[in-house]
């Protein structure tokens, strides 16, 4: 914390959330709940306020030249607010993490050595205009015993504002600091800027949003920050598939949902079934409206538009899909390591010892068997909600939940020994 | 990597290191453990040359003006090489943390979810003219399965060589690709500056040496840097401490070694037994030559220095202490809290309620009970060689073994369930 007088907006929030976490870090299971608990109460009780809040920014973005999409995130009705409501609850059931300790082993000179798992302290969390994350992200930092500044996008400014009121009254009646969960106000981009330079204020980053945004805010970034990029998905089909299986698994990675990130951007099939699945799935693509593009290969089976260099390394977020028919499971994993962004990749087979190697050799944060990769969701893995899915290797990969808002720290239990 | 011809000497490391990288993923624990066993007899068999390569190395540091200190570390002897191969062989008796797999869950749509510790890939090591740190090192990324590139200190060039070739020949004797260890030989300071950018080729960087080279490395690296900054330790004696073992924790934290990390540099005591403790501890540290600064409340007790608020921010690394007599416990995490550097911190105390307390609140990498801080160290804790300590809260905190240099990634197990 610099020491300048008069604080700046950022500092108060900062030294708010500081004193905030001392509190955090000593508080109980039962304590962190109830604030939980008075939270979702005081969102249902202020369900039309938050209509309200929410109808306004509606009409905002309305005046702006908003995609539908960004407007449909925005939006808050009874059943998203209920929703809302229901996903506390999800996580006041979600186990604490803090506190626990792994096995202890004697060390050589005969203390007693455990890990524990702690609080970070302070998780900064950037987000576009979604309501909902106002809510989820921060219920999963007060959980984890952490203070958390939230930056949401501008066009939620009124919604937000009425979430964290929510949010801080029940930490209030709780009796925990209501500065535990802070909304920075001021829209003022330079505010981002400045929070992401917080060393020793903010023990962890975690923005969300387009890819851009993350790399922007990685590059210049002075703390840690956990990176959701893009999800380059692909599904595997060996050429010991169930073929039914595959088919199904194929169309339902691609078409679940366009625009998430679990969602399979390529397809690779083993040349031995290629031609006993590429029409079917084609056929069912065909009536989905998704576009195909093929290798050589593939086109030899079916009549689809060629596939460039540029293909595979596409994440299209859209009705459009790749297909490569690659020689074996070695081809494959090649491919998903060379072009693939180490999200999650999964492969059809009826034979394990395939799945072994797949599952040994694929670098990615979730690797899967006979599914789609569009379950790779922190709520589908039965996580709990999630703040994001780390597409880093270290600290947290894959879904983050509760577990990722911790650290362990080394316990150590003497009596008396000396170093010599 | 960049595409550039011809290939610069850091381009060619990391392409050899990245296509060492898949074949030691997929390699047996057996032949990891063959490679460390060939290894250490290729260094036994070459220790005469060893000895030579180092000779050389110490009479180009004699003509420079270097601290006694630098060039002890630098130094090697008999014993010494007999105790870098005890410690490979060491390496080879430790658990592979590859392949583990926690207890899996089944999600709600009925598929198996567990998580999978892999190697994190490829290690990139910037460390001091300290010739043992080249097999340490090397060894436990070998044995966690990722690729290293190592920067040693220019002084020490001749002895990292042999060592290099040495661990290569072990590699390759085990049928592994030799470049799963290699040394950068250009001494051009220019390429550590290239080195902290390689974002894709190498995965986390472990920077060794001054905490000024750590500032520097992490504030321009583009890649994850795990931090090794001070050890600012504190000892802290509370009112229930057993006062004979309080005196002797004391002691052993502050004179064990002046040099290292672990080593207490502020004594913490609870206004009740400062009496009964201080002119003791006082005693033994002047036969050892220690110096004493104490607050104003210390020098009511015991005829010292004064400290200055400049003292309780400084990591001496020298025979200098400083003593802070406070009102209880409370008072005495706090200050650990403000002015300690996060690294180790020990409580003495029989009182169990007090010690759970220091525990839950010290924000610190290792928290401790009835031990002196200098005990701090991954062999003391019974984890094996370290690669360091980590100060960073993400990731891996406290000593860095062979886990901290792995990953987890997520293994799902389906039936062909669908996502609806």
């Amino acid at each position: 914390m610099s020491a300048k007088i008069p604080l700046s907006e950022l500092d108060l929030i900062c030294k708010q959330a500081q004193e905030a976490k001392i509190e955090l870090r000593r508080s109980s299971k039962a304590k962190k709940n109830d604030a939980l608990k008075y939270a979702s109460e005081f969102l249902l009780k202020n369900k039309a306020k938050l209509i309200d809040a929410n109808t306004i920014d509606m009409e905002l973005a309305s005046q702006k030249d908003l995609q539908d999409s960004f407007v449909d995130r925005l939006e808050l009705n009874e059943k998203r607010i209920d929703s809302m409501i229901s996903g506390l609850d999800k996580v006041i059931n979600l186990d604490d993490p803090v506190g626990q300790t792994n096995q202890s082993h004697t060390s050589p000179s005969g203390f007693e050595v455990s890990k524990m798992r702690v609080p970070l302290g302070v998780i900064g969390i950037i987000y576009e205009s979604r309501p909902n994350v106002t809510a989820d992200a921060s219920a999963l930092c007060l959980k984890s015993g952490n203070a958390c500044i939230l930056r949401g996008g501008s066009e939620a400014a009124n919604s937000n504002a009425v979430i964290e009121e929510c949010m801080q009254d029940g930490l209030d009646k709780a009796s925990l600091p209501k500065y535990s969960i802070q909304l920075i106000k001021n829209q003022d981009r330079k505010l981002v800027g400045e929070m992401i330079k917080r060393e020793g204020d903010i023990d962890l980053l975690i923005p969300r949003g387009g890819k851009s945004l993350i790399r922007v805010i990685s590059d210049e970034a002075k703390i840690p920050v956990l990176k959701h990029y893009e999800g380059l998905c692909h599904v595997f089909i060996d050429k010991d598939a169930d073929l039914k299986k595959a088919i199904e698994i194929s169309v339902n990675a691609k078409t679940y949902r366009y625009g998430i990130c679990g969602t399979m951007e390529t397809l690779l099939v083993s040349e031995e079934v290629a031609a006993k699945v590429l029409p079917e799935i084609k056929s069912e693509l065909d009536k989905l409206g998704v576009e195909i593009r093929g290798c050589e290969k593939t086109k030899e089976v079916i009549d689809v538009k060629s596939a460039s260099e540029e293909d595979w390394i596409t994440e299209y977020l859209a009705p459009i899909l790749s297909v490569k028919v690659v020689t074996d499971l070695k081809s494959a994993i090649s491919h998903i390591n060379i072009y693939g962004s180490g999200h999650t990749d999964s492969i059809v087979s009826e034979n394990l010892s395939s799945v072994e190697t797949f599952f040994n050799e694929v670098d990615s944060s979730s690797v899967m068997h006979n599914l789609p990769t569009c379950f790779a969701d922190g709520f589908e893995y039965g996580l709990g909600a999630e703040v994001g899915i780390s597409t880093d290797k270290l600290h947290a990969r894959g879904p983050v939940g509760l577990e990722g808002l911790t650290s362990q720290k080394f316990v150590i239990k003497g009596q008396g020994q000396l170093r010599s």
